[in-house]
């Protein structure tokens, strides 16, 4: 079969996202055990916070792993350092320019994958000779795109244009959703919402009981004049998106802004005033589960949907 | 095979989007006539033309057609009697109240369905009585939800919520985003931009060539302060756009925004200074074919696409 199991050395096609405040060693070390490969989010950690959360993950898993690397933080070389001589042999790329990087951890024998939104970022990433992209959508939270392109839409279009098993992310929250974002061509998935609100991710109960409970409509995308993020709607969202709709300028969004808005929502637990990253998924989710039931679920509903779809053979 | 398919004894559970400017009857009994199920768009037409369009259809097709009504305009009485005395069986209603005009159709034997874009008109629209809703993503063109849910993320929260049949439309444009959507849970799905740019699409020919020439990114869904809706970035776009990020006031952006700009644009052929909706599939359409040549292109690739899943009977 065409995806990327092979490509990573893992039981099922699944990737945990890399995400701020979430991804740990215990969420990382959990998908991985479970069958799927977990990502240590560097994202929110000091490299010797993060050197310190991959031996922990060595410890707690003998499973594939890797981590996510956000490439426009100004300690990034150091990270890379730490990475390569912990033998880490995954590494996600993200928010940055694929080239720079990616040379040297190919030298090093590590297997490389950039997060991309676009068809300029998915062909750039392709020439800077990575071995997969994370075709991510509109719906995905966090950090986002610029032209606003949905998963449904992004993966075919990518699809089309690299010739690299391209990995779904964005609006995954089910095993149907695994199913159906394969059938669009992807070679995987990616999942952030679900395992943010996990038992091992290392978030503030407060924000995964936030969301739990998300409903329709519950997220958005704000702060486009800086860089697009999908948040929940609290206290803190509206007040920015508040100026956002008044037409402020970059300089007074960002002091709207501020700093550490998300450890103080997601790790802190601050949901009024905290920056609460997720996806449109979340309306989704009602309950905080372990990652091995997560995992189960996900298997068994992809098994049950190509039961359901066996019935289409044809049109 | 639980599709739409004979709730409108159609062969395929394929709905053309019943479009302003697009769909006359030369569109919708093209979709009928290859198998789908071909909608009149009441929207651009006056009752009269309206009129004209039904009878038409039923000479130019033997097949099932419908008519899609927006319940918004003060001509709507007038509209949904005509379509009653003509005889039409199928309505698509949409950016209104479904609990208006629904009892009256269908104590004329008419079925109807409710376009909704979010959780809350999809329980309104089943109270109301309708056969089928249609759940319309994000990335769909023209109007458009608040919520912003995309097709990936909208059809299987409202799968779960009501217990009638679930048309998918949003980000719809091949074979294999038909085959996903019904893996979404989908019972059918309806397109738009595809057929929008079709040989047989009523719109103006520059129009058409702007869908072929649309790339990643060339919609946006813009006037959220008004009525949300994804249009092609052309100069008229900009303007608009531009007052939208300078916070200017709703009655500013209606003077703006004028009237008639989605005729000049989809009808008059005006690219520079009309209103261009479409969906961001037009990004994948790369020619102006006849509708029976796209029918036969998707029933391929939703049958190519079975085929590959096949190798896919569990994870």
């Amino acid at each position: 079969m065409d995806n990327i199991s092979n490509l990573f050395n893992v039981k099922y096609p699944i990737v945990q996202g890399g995400m701020i405040w979430c991804s740990g060693w215990e969420l990382a070390s959990a998908v991985s055990n479970a069958g799927g490969l977990g990502l240590i989010g560097a994202g929110s950690m000091y490299p010797g916070v993060l050197k310190d959360h991959i031996k922990k993950c060595k410890v707690a898993t003998s499973k594939p792993f890797g981590v996510n690397v956000p490439l426009l933080y100004p300690q990034t070389d150091e990270i890379i350092d730490i990475i390569i001589r912990e033998g880490v042999n995954i590494v996600f790329t993200s928010a940055g320019n694929p080239a720079k990087y990616t040379s040297l951890l190919k030298e090093n024998g590590i297997i490389v994958v950039h997060v991309v939104a676009n068809s300029k970022f998915a062909l750039k990433a392709q020439s800077a000779g990575v071995d997969a992209i994370v075709a991510e959508g509109f719906e995905a939270g966090g950090h986002n795109g610029y032209e606003e392109t949905t998963t449904m839409v992004l993966i075919p279009m990518l699809k089309e244009i690299v010739n690299i098993p391209v990995i779904a992310a964005g609006g995954i929250g089910s095993g149907m959703s695994v199913y159906a974002a394969m059938a669009l061509g992807a070679s995987g998935v990616q999942i952030g919402s679900l395992f943010a609100g996990s038992l091992e991710s290392s978030a503030h109960d407060n924000f995964k009981q936030e969301i739990i409970n998300s409903g329709d409509g519950s997220t958005y995308l704000t702060l486009k004049q800086l860089v697009p993020v999908r948040l929940i709607r609290n206290k803190f969202f509206e007040r920015v998106h508040k100026a956002v709709l008044e037409g402020r300028s970059k300089e007074e969004l960002s002091e709207i802004l501020g700093r550490g808005r998300a450890k103080l929502g997601m790790f802190e637990g601050d949901i009024d005033e905290g920056e609460l990253e997720i996806g449109q998924v979340a309306a989704t989710i009602n309950e905080i589960k372990p990652v091995k039931k997560i995992m189960d679920e996900l298997i068994s509903e992809f098994n049950a949907t190509a039961g359901r779809m066996k019935n289409y053979t044809q049109l």
